[in-house]
């Protein structure tokens, strides 16, 4: 094998500086660990101009992609520009001229998964993702090699930094979703546009990773459940503190159950004792169960462009070192008979009404419930702060989900109750 | 390549039968992923008529170990029987006989580390043992791939189940050490003799192992301070829960300060917004702190039949994946100038006193802590049931241990100190 590894970086954004500093700081102790020379030969972006604190090569910029695709020398292509087009269409190139892929974008790998995968096996070259989940965390090699003796049982995943610092923010000051969103933006840690963060999008692409990687299903995202924060209230957070021990996290979930896998998204109740309700602020955690491991918790941060970097430059040197490598993601034999549908989902809920307070109320909803056989665990009925207005808390034994949105549907349209009941599942 | 990977298994212990009953379990999962046949070909103990309760061939069964090493077939041999004899001399000849070695071996492998690894590379075959720490967390691969484009700044873990899961019973009930040490014996969390795991020694050997890893360098256990967890009392527990925020946990600490190496095994306060305040019970967790990534922790089960199998059958299926790749154990070139004496680490201390219930104790203490440099943080009088008798609860500003420990032996000399005084470091 050659002495020099050649390396070209297409988007020089927030991660791509990021990179290229992890480079500056420890390319002696990369070269060390890979007994070759690495080179970060190229790096391209349509504005090379812009200073992006940190140190660069000049010879190195490129406004041309094609100095990395036509340079035989190049071996590996970290894609970094993000979004659908034309990654993609860069992303293939690379690979049908036999280079090696190293790319944290989850929305295309999560929409384009088989055409990319596909050409990289046809090309005998690899695509390397880690840093598409998880920011930095190990995550990904982990589920796929480490654990790899395992039949994969279940993910559960905190996953976006945004939904999770706005959640914990709500929990620790007791404030609202908008007033704290509005200061995760002013700090940077939500985007002008936070829909994709705080409405599971995002969530849900990184999801399709780590499904396809623990069971060996590709599920596209309109398949399953995806629901986001916006709706989460601070009295939803401090009667689950309270009266039920548990905090509030955006989870997303993938498990099987006598071969039926359940993949969702939403807010979800996890009780206090168990670990990843102490995944707070931006950080990330994902807790895998194998059939011969039991659980195992992986914990860092799932964004920014330090962390980031360091998984991107992580697979460069796992695919330095294992070139020839053979193309393998997740089980091949899939355990996974179907993937179930929402309405299928069988789980514990919490709900929240606002009603009129007066005489019968309880009765209807009750009523309600009892024909739709979901059986309630406790219910508590609290004054708001508005007059002749209740909050009533409910917390129900397992039921079929069909039944929840049927019987909460039918709760919405009685007359005296105020708003859409709020319904949050417990893990 | 072969088609087949047949594997030779010396030890058919607890985790020996927990290895065949992965391969019972999940051998089609395993050929899948690595594109090959595995056998479990032979397995070799001195005793293999006692019914392991898993199922086995029994043409398969040996009780001689030549049977493996000359079997030209066996590609890798897993040694399981712990020890240091003849452990060592099955792993060197199996490397000798070119034949990869996976071991779940931490004693061996701290003590003997030097001549494994030589015997290795000489013989161009890999050693592979993420069992040895943490069990079935991956965590040795994560430290040295996953994590490769960064320097490991430190390494704190929890990474014995018995002391953990003591220190968590003590914490939760209330209970003295010696009356939980005693029902961990009964339920099988402790060994008959504990000495080793409440003591430090077996998460020192741990940290040897974690120290390579993530700083490249090798220190014996002789070389650094190691201190167990019997002489915590259930006051300790309640002073740093009550008053200080914190739970004290046996850590296993490796960082680097100033390019001085401190490595470390002691009882440890850790508040309890730190996520290793989470690692509850026979539960381990390794917190690494990268100049890239930032902090990551892994979690999982630290020990026991079937996660420890886990991480063994996780290595053959790595060494299967990359037969021919290169053995690298940690960075080559260490960042690490010296390792610092014991004496030199600054850090807060916790102090508990009990001392006679009279005028000018304290200002003698005082005195001696100011003789000491030892500035202080705060300091509480408790009464205990002992009538005449208080305690005191002591905590310093940052100070340096050779102080501390000199400060701590005047103070036990004073003739109105009734014992000698517990001291725990601060994370």
């Amino acid at each position: 094998m050659k002495d020099t590894v050649n390396i070209g970086l297409i988007g020089f954004g927030t991660i791509g500086s990021g990179v290229v500093e992890t480079f500056n700081m420890n390319t002696p102790l990369i070269e060390d660990k890979v007994g070759k020379k690495v080179k970060l030969k190229r790096i391209v972006d349509l504005d090379v101009t812009t200073d992006r604190g940190v140190e660069v090569d000049p010879e190195a910029l490129s406004t041309d992609v094609n100095d990395i695709f036509n340079d035989p020398e190049i071996d590996i292509v970290i894609e970094l520009m993000g979004g659908y087009q034309p990654a993609l269409k860069f992303i293939l190139q690379a690979l049908e001229n036999g280079k090696h892929v190293v790319t944290a974008n989850k929305a295309l790998l999560a929409k384009h998964w088989e055409e990319v995968i596909s050409t990289a096996k046809k090309n005998n070259v690899r695509v390397c993702f880690e840093a598409s989940v998880g920011g930095g965390i190990p995550l990904l090699q982990p589920l796929n090699e480490g654990l790899a003796s395992n039949n994969i049982e279940s993910v559960y995943g905190i996953i976006n930094g945004t939904a999770n610092y706005i959640l914990t923010k709500m929990t620790e000051e007791g404030r609202e979703f908008g007033d704290v969103l509005k200061e995760a933006q002013e700090k940077g840690y939500a985007e002008a546009d936070p829909t994709f963060d705080i409405e599971g999008h995002d969530t849900a692409q990184k999801l399709i990773i780590l499904t396809i990687l623990g069971f060996g299903v590709y599920v596209k995202q309109e398949r399953f459940h995806v629901e986001g924060i916006t709706r989460v209230t601070p009295d939803d957070i401090a009667f689950a503190r309270d009266e039920m021990g548990c905090c509030i996290k955006l989870l997303a979930i993938s498990k099987l159950v006598d071969g039926e896998l359940e993949v969702r998204v939403h807010p979800t109740l996890v009780p206090e004792e168990h670990l990843l309700s102490s995944v707070n602020g931006v950080f990330n955690g994902a807790y895998l169960i194998g059939d011969v491991v039991g659980p195992v918790m992986m914990y860092g941060q799932g964004a920014g462009m330090m962390p980031t970097a360091s998984a991107v430059v992580g697979d460069c040197i796992d695919i330095i070192q294992n070139m020839t490598k053979p193309v393998a993601y997740g089980p091949k034999n899939t355990r996974v008979q179907s993937v179930k549908e929402m309405s299928d989902v069988e789980t514990k809920y919490y709900i929240r009404l606002t009603t009129e307070d007066k005489a019968g109320v309880l009765h209807e909803i009750a009523g309600i419930f009892r024909d739709y056989d979901i059986s309630l665990e406790s219910v508590n009925q609290k004054p708001t702060t508005n007059k002749g207005e209740v909050q009533i808390f409910i917390v129900t034994h397992t039921a079929l989900e069909r039944n929840m949105t049927t019987a909460a549907e039918k709760i919405s349209q009685l007359k005296f109750v105020e708003s859409e009941p709020m319904f949050i599942r417990l893990l």
